[in-house]
């Protein structure tokens, strides 16, 4: 089977990182499929890289390698983590990336990256995604067994805010702005199961409210602010042929309040 | 033969949503080579994306499967096509992005894309892309014969604006900005032929005239706006070693008149 | 062994002039890895992507072909280039592209590509990357001789502006500024060899006076600017966690001075 590695960073892509990581997983690994994710997670912002990655990883055959390299730690004392789950593999740092993924998976196997073999033989202070995390993909897509990379460990569990739930209502935010500037939030379809007919459903934003819960944009009259369910399963707020974060002055970080009647 | 599919979108390139479709033909075809033509065509652009599909799309070789997703009808009633044409196959909606390549190929198989057996299991209502299109084409990738899809139909032939011509003039507009700020217009070497020697040929955009009409963009004063026939055929504006689009104010509809003499 | 190709360009990402490139060399060499290390070189700044095929070429197997076309006098007289190394291939425009890396390389073998059997049938103008540059490369993927593709010469040497050095000072200036706004200098690591302590270092950019020289971007405090040898080996300006280019107002082409004591 031709392995596959996907790549998730906060790169960018005009400086050649990306290209670098690529090819020292090929030197190791000449037959593996390299596929990105994206490299334009904004600097740093861990807790965006963890929806996008829960949000793709699913959409790749059973045992495809996800290396996510979102590393504000570098060079501190931050761990290193290989996961196999039932289904695929998971390299970065220990900061939360993976968080969101655990809870859907019991019984991973969590290892700290501690083996200096699997490494490049020079590693340097600000670039661990070349120096460590690519070539323990790279091994991992050769076949090498996870227990060679290091000793089981714990992840350290960062708990991101979640959508706190009263009577009335349900209060969530923005955590993802996307290409087309409609603004994720941290609202689920679960969390909304049992919230009541979508026509009853009231949505507030910053100054905005939102009476519309569709199924799908092309629902929407022309410019009007909608709410709906993407295609990864979080509620979005979207402007139909508009865009929702530029016309409604929405950012990542923005609460959401969802009013049930 | 490796199979080739080519990837073009309005997805942009920061949220995954590439992958995913990247992510499902692998698990549908593993040994096909992904390709991306452009991911940032102007969102729903679907004009910007014939254009982009129609200069590049002989370049690759034959049997390579062209997968093409700017689709501001998902989720209405718009059709989903498979085309086969003498060289190359083509996979998307029925909104005219593919209209400019059926003018060129005659005899072109087209269907219906109908049978649910070669789309996902879950189709979301938002994103076809990767729900039907993607393995669609991955399922073209693995030799599935284009009438095992769905039945004939006749695409809907949207007609963009063509040039208009009289004994004085030629009237185009521009349909596309390019990276370089190059501003591309409907206008081809063929509309050309006929008008006059290049020297004889002034050229009116906006308040602007460019008298300069230019075999390569090395031949012009530095800063000078010229026109020229660029690598796809089509009538450009540029300004060697800046930027036409910014010096002249130029957005995509404008129009442009070729005086003749 | 599968040949991989990378692919240097100032091209843009939405065009689709990549794509076609990568359609070109799929054509001849089909088997070929193809791999992007940037599309988003500065228009036309040969020396930004000099700095970049020379920080990232080596991470790469041996036997790959380094592809790049920064082309500001595409369809003039400047030559085009086919490199071959002790352990890689450059293929390119004779503009000093490759003078970094071949002041590390002694005994390259180049040659002027002249001979037009391994041209792309019609040659356009405007476009050497598609009609040039990737069939050979992708010729020199299937194995055929550098010999082949024409006549041994000697490239023009481009010198860059050198750093100048004094009893109390270097300076240098700003090539590059990278997605996370670090600012890269022609400073390199082996430059700084008897420049004394970091301690006793101070940098002097604009009016900003830069104290701390630091091994990683953690060792500083939150919004300090600091200096460090980057993955490259070369001195950058940073902010940690921040945006030094648009904090300190830093462009290409700067001074640089690092003061000695």
């Amino acid at each position: 089977m031709v392995p596959i590695i996907t790549l998730l960073t906060d790169f960018g892509i005009k400086d050649g990182y990306v290209g670098s990581l690529k090819g020292i997983m090929l030197g190791i690994c000449p037959e593996a499929r390299l596929i990105d994710i994206s490299h334009l997670v904004p600097p740093q912002d861990v807790r965006a890289a963890a929806y996008l990655l829960a949000s793709h990883y699913r959409d790749f055959p059973t045992g495809t390698i996800h290396l996510a390299v979102i590393d504000p730690g570098v060079g501190s004392e931050r761990r290193a983590l290989a996961i196999r789950t039932s289904h695929y593999f998971f390299v970065g740092p220990d900061n939360g990336l993976f968080s969101w993924i655990l809870e859907e998976q019991s019984g991973a196997r969590i290892v700290s990256l501690e083996n200096r073999q699997f490494w490049r033989s020079a590693v340097s202070m600000t670039f661990h995604g070349r120096d460590i995390f690519a070539p323990v993909a790279a091994h991992l897509a050769k076949g090498i067994d996870i227990d060679e990379f290091g000793p089981p460990c714990t992840p350290a569990r960062v708990q991101w805010d979640p959508v706190k739930r009263s009577k009335e209502a349900l209060t969530g935010e923005v955590i993802y702005i996307d290409h087309f500037g409609n603004a994720i939030t941290n609202v689920t379809h679960s969390d909304l199961q049992g919230a009541g007919k979508p026509e009853n459903i009231t949505i507030q934003i910053g100054p905005h409210r939102i009476d519309a819960f569709v199924d799908t944009y092309s629902d929407a009259s022309h410019s009007t602010a909608v709410a709906l369910i993407g295609s990864s399963g979080h509620l979005e707020i979207a402007v139909n042929q508009g865009n929702a974060a530029e016309l409604l002055n929405i950012r990542a970080g923005v609460l959401v309040i969802i009013h049930l009647s």
